[in-house]
């Protein structure tokens, strides 16, 4: 049994290594069949081909996680810890035939891959990640306030502004919020943009402004992680 | 009297937390039911709702104004604070019958949520973005003039370069501006842009300048806060 | 003679700072007037007042280049000097009437503005700019070229992915090369983009490296100016 | 030998950098020529000029391997060395008339400019960008790990709520994934945008976190520079 709990719950092993990569690449596979699945022209034949490869991924991932339950010092902790209950989701659809379409819940297993953060290089990465965030926290909370209310403010002007000249694509507060996002953002699809002088003078403000404010958080977090390394030493 | 002043003016007692919340849902909510206003397909009824609403909103607004002002140790101060303002200004649109359109006014209510930020954790992040601003305010004046002056030439080179082949896009060094401004600051609606070869040229150089320029900024503000923490200690 | 030097020269006396401000107002409203004439629909009116606008403003400039002659203590010095030139560059093209269109050199004006530079305190954040950008000289020129090269290594590969769906926007390498200036700055105007299944994967490499690359000179130059602050106490 | 051997490796003697230059600039003019064959409307006399033009670049790339063959210590490892193989390929396929299209390969040429770091002044540069990468390293592996598995949740979600109302730009999960790469680098070209209320609410949420993650490498360069800098002295 012991020998058996170091090959599922540590990678300091040979066989502990093989197993984890073994798992992980089975993840990549069945996210990527489930992407392929979603293609709109398949044939019947690669839709069976599909389907055989979900059954024995299943099938795997709930030997995996029998195991891993088996091998638990504490059943119930495992049950409910955060990747207990990933895995757990991972599985179940695939059980439950209900009504409902629960094929995209196979995106969670995405998480799983989370579980290589468990590797003691990227724990110390992870490490000073948190506490670069634990450091510049409450800026970081002021300025997702402040870009909430900037957002929210742009939507406001850019309606009054854009609405009679573009009353379908500035109908309402919401609409210029679609606005607002993708313009402060960069992003910019061109799905709507101000036409009025107006609108466009009031869109320059509210970028030399809003991209002002974007700019702070990336300094903040840069400043903290100076401070993280510091820290450590 | 001194316990209604404890729960009105601070938030560190429990009823003061209490009124302090309530007052934020309900600016909140005051902000969600103007945008639902704004929507061009409304029935009758939700319009009678939300007047209702409206109006309650305003009562419960006017009853916190004039509990400010009585539990303040100087009125006329209060009543000319910034927050003094911004509470009148809140509610005055309402009893104000005039021809003029004041619905847009009531967006002013937002500002009212930045009262949270009297709150002591966020006053020190808030001294501290005071700070670096402090310390980069010299660089950061100088960097606005470069970009206006930088948007300024880009409008019109860019009118040269594309008046002619795109003489409704590019009719003015006005009309210039428009795409300068969505250039730089890389949103790219792509409703204006250069076709000619030397329209694309220029262009490139502008954006390569530009967006040195543009980065410039982030870096200053960056160093200011990573010297403001060091103030601090 | 000493008092007019002390005027037009240092903007540290009373009328200095009149007549600096003046002249700087100046510029804007010239450079404004400027801005108007491009517009397509100017009535005669209109023109003749822009007209005789710039006719008083370049006699009051070729006055004040004549002032600053007379007050310089080395003629020639001033002449060649930087904003000497500058100077007669914003009035000659009005006393030259050739054939050629000069009314674009106006634009020149506005480097005029940059005398407000001169002002004590923008000097020391000029400086401080100044030595952030030679600690970084190196790493920004080895940036800029890694850059040209990424550019061009982009529109050489999208030219062989999307050449044959798009002959018409991905005709060249030349036209390549405006979408890969376009795509690496994220600005994306949308007026070329891939289609093919290869060129979008390809986009997505050059992406995620191209964005990399751009992401470390605004790094470099955060830490340069981190140095250039600490150098100066 | 000595002196072409100090020509040819070395560029601190006289002749040595017009070597360098030459074969740079030569390099230069060759992607340039190349880049105008893949124009669609030339006519032959520049076909021919082109095509003389890189029989003789070949001759003289050819003669510049085998002089660098020729001086070099040790044979086989310049024959192996990275910059030994970019020079043949750069060469070999003019020599290879096989049915392949190989003309795409002369991009490689581009490579051959990188010799340019070899000069001491940029080495401390590099020198320096690499260890900034080393310090930072796990971190990048972490952030570019996290970016793409928010790649493929975007694109997931979006699939789930664009699908229906846009069956062609949604088709599947690998046509999302090319909205989530516009989408989280800001390029947003435009061609694929959400269109109902609960995609642009997703992206949305999305972008927040997304270009929150999206900023944190370039805060943990900035920081890994400043490191790098100290460590120097």
């Amino acid at each position: 049994m012991t020998t058996l709990k170091r090959i599922v719950e540590y990678s300091e092993t040979r066989w502990g290594r093989v197993f984890d990569l073994s798992i992980q690449l089975l993840i990549i596979a069945s996210l990527v069949t489930f992407s392929i699945e979603t293609l709109p022209d398949l044939d019947a034949d690669t839709r069976t081909w599909l389907s055989a490869f979900e059954t024995v991924t299943v099938v795997i991932f709930t030997v995996e996680y029998l195991l891993r339950l088996a091998v638990a010092d504490h059943k119930l902790r495992f049950v409910f810890s955060v990747f207990g209950i990933i895995d757990l989701v991972s599985i179940l659809p695939f059980y439950l035939s209900s009504g409902v379409d629960l094929r995209s819940v196979r995106a969670v297993r995405m998480l799983r891959l989370f579980r290589v953060l468990k590797l003691a290089r990227y724990s110390r990465a992870i490490r000073r990640v948190h506490r670069a965030l634990l450091i510049a926290r409450e800026e970081l909370i002021l300025f997702v306030c402040v870009t909430l209310l900037l957002l929210y403010l742009a939507a406001v002007g850019i309606y009054y502004f854009e609405n009679e000249a573009q009353p379908k694509q500035f109908a309402s507060v919401f609409h210029s919020l679609w606005w607002a996002v993708a313009t402060l953002t960069t992003v910019g699809y061109g799905d709507v943009y101000p036409v009025t002088v107006g609108g466009r003078i009031f869109t320059f403000f509210v970028l030399m402004i809003g991209l002002g404010v974007v700019s702070i958080p990336a300094g903040l977090i840069a400043s903290a992680f100076a401070k993280a390394r510091e820290i450590e030493g």
